[in-house]
């Protein structure tokens, strides 16, 4: 259609993975859902919900929730800025920051999202390849001096964090924004919120989708000084987050408790399927997230996944350079692994 | 900040109407926000919300939505996208549509959005003034040749609606993507969907903030045929709508006689509002919409806007060319609005 810019005509478009229906009795193990339901507090706050608040138009900063957030987290509450999931943060930064003439730059394989966000910004884009244990290429990030760098720590599809030492050097080296996207801290040992104090360059990502199994809410923060948000806000949509993801994120982040104990459940799922799928000649690499990136032993991944998927188990696979013959599985729960590890062994 | 791109430093970014926190006393007639509460059946759908349904990602096209919108308004599924609101789809429209040599056309005063959006794409906005009686200037939208027009019909601030003959007439006119935005359609006579399926490069904008009574929900989205949606699909977020503004969405628009009869009262207390004021010497357009844009007898509409608001009624004072002798007031319930005549008329 001649209605569309170029750049748009000659896209794809990003595909989000498989969602089958509610109620389908397949085994969802390819979109890192947490395999928990969330807070008992959270879901409280649905059958508690006034008319009201559907009426009237919401709190553009959604301010209840930013309180909660604050408490729970230890930032003030100037500091937090909402995105209808996190990926609505992803395409405020870029396009507050990415044009033609501009570099966003991001180590490779990672979130693929980045890529397509920036292609409809008409920007470039500059993808450096991982180190062979996912080491962070921190010299040539820099040197590639991208207006935005963002850094997936724990990574997708790797699940590997970067230590904050090595974050800390791009930040101090990079003149431009780096975004920290930690859309899977929750299940990782530490995360680099202390670098958004330090840094007046530095944005972290978190997500209400993964620790808080919330992803069916959409709701995401930015924690960064306020200058920086108060730029973004000039490209947020005013009412991004409705008023139910408001109140019900608002609960969950509260309780952080629930939070915590699903995580360590998912931890130790994660240690069990990572030894199962090993005995079974799987290599696994390290994830501090809630799925780990295997290589199956013959490299067969996609007959694999088409396999699972015809028995009712899905996985992720994406056919893409250094991907080809690895699968992206999320941890469920201890039967639904089982479940996938008896598939697997057969 | 030297992140930001310098069309982004240079913007103020768009200031929504004030949004006092619920439970204050106030009289809130500044956002347009329906006086009536939201289908019983839609508040119910909260009751029995599961959590499996926050824990997971929501269908990417609310399809559940679309079927409901599409029983209920007689189009076909395929021919809706939703969006986070339909200033969601307004932005899907301009970064599918807009950039540096294009132009977006639309007639002036309208909604202030429209050009906001158009600046952080850096394409050129083109306004055209509407005629004394608000009428459409049809040859100069043709003739500006915009890549987007958008018609807001009704129109906000005037309320005044746009009859389809000159719709169809600027349709068949221009090369372009012309966007009828019925944001306000549910209090109009009648709407413009026939236009969807005879031309090609119409889109019907509808929301369920107004007539649905469902602000604080953010449920959007745009009437066109499939090839003009799923170019815009291309810069749409994944999972833009979330799954409870979804199945809240369905049970809503498809209570079509809870909207109706509230519309009924609303439009039976609008005439009797632009009566009142009448009487009180106020010059009132025609309104087809649940706001009235009226003149007070000396023109002096912001002194009279910072009164009503010191004395706990909001109404919008737009400080703007064409409107600064003027005030749009939401039509609320019939006691808020004797509230506000008494007080005007001292």
């Amino acid at each position: 259609m001649q209605f569309f810019r170029d750049r748009i005509n000659a896209m794809q478009g990003y595909k989000p993975g498989e969602q089958p229906p509610p109620g389908s009795n397949i085994i969802k193990l390819n979109t890192n859902e947490n395999p928990y339901p969330p807070s008992p507090a959270a879901l409280q706050v649905l059958q508690d919900l006034s008319g009201e608040l559907l009426r009237r138009y919401p709190d553009p900063t959604a301010k209840p929730f930013r309180e909660a957030a604050s408490k729970a987290l230890g930032i003030p509450a100037d500091w937090i800025l909402v995105g209808n999931g996190s990926d609505d943060l992803l395409t405020m930064i870029l396009r507050a920051c990415a044009e033609p003439g501009r570099r966003v730059v991001y180590p490779a394989p990672t979130y693929v999202l980045y890529r397509t966000l920036t292609q409809i910004q008409d920007a470039e884009f500059v993808e450096l390849p991982y180190g062979e244990e996912y080491d962070l290429p921190v010299e040539e990030l820099i040197a590639a001096n991208g207006a935005v760098t963002f850094i997936a720590s724990p990574n997708s599809p790797s699940g590997t964090l970067v230590p904050n030492a090595l974050l800390e050097k791009l930040a101090a080296g990079l003149s431009g924004l780096l975004v920290i996207d930690e859309a899977y801290v929750d299940f990782a040992e530490s995360d680099a919120l202390e670098l958004v104090e330090k840094y007046d360059n530095v944005i972290v990502l978190r997500t209400l989708s993964k620790g808080y199994s919330l992803a069916g809410l959409r709701l995401g923060f930015g924690i960064g000084n306020p200058a920086l948000l108060n730029g973004l806000m000039k490209v947020k949509d005013s009412y991004n987050v409705d008023a139910i993801a408001c109140a019900v994120g608002a609960a969950a982040i509260a309780d952080q408790p629930h939070k915590i104990a699903n995580a360590e459940k998912v931890k130790a799922s994660r240690a069990k399927l990572a030894e199962d799928l090993k005995q079974l000649g799987f290599q696994i690499g390290p994830s501090q997230a809630n799925f780990l990136l295997v290589r199956p032993p013959h490299g067969n991944a996609e007959e694999i996944y088409l396999k699972l998927k015809e028995q009712g188990i899905l996985v992720r696979y994406f056919n893409q350079p250094q991907l080809q013959d690895k699968l992206r599985i999320t941890v469920g729960t201890d039967v639904q692994n089982q479940k996938l590890v008896q598939l697997l062994s057969q």
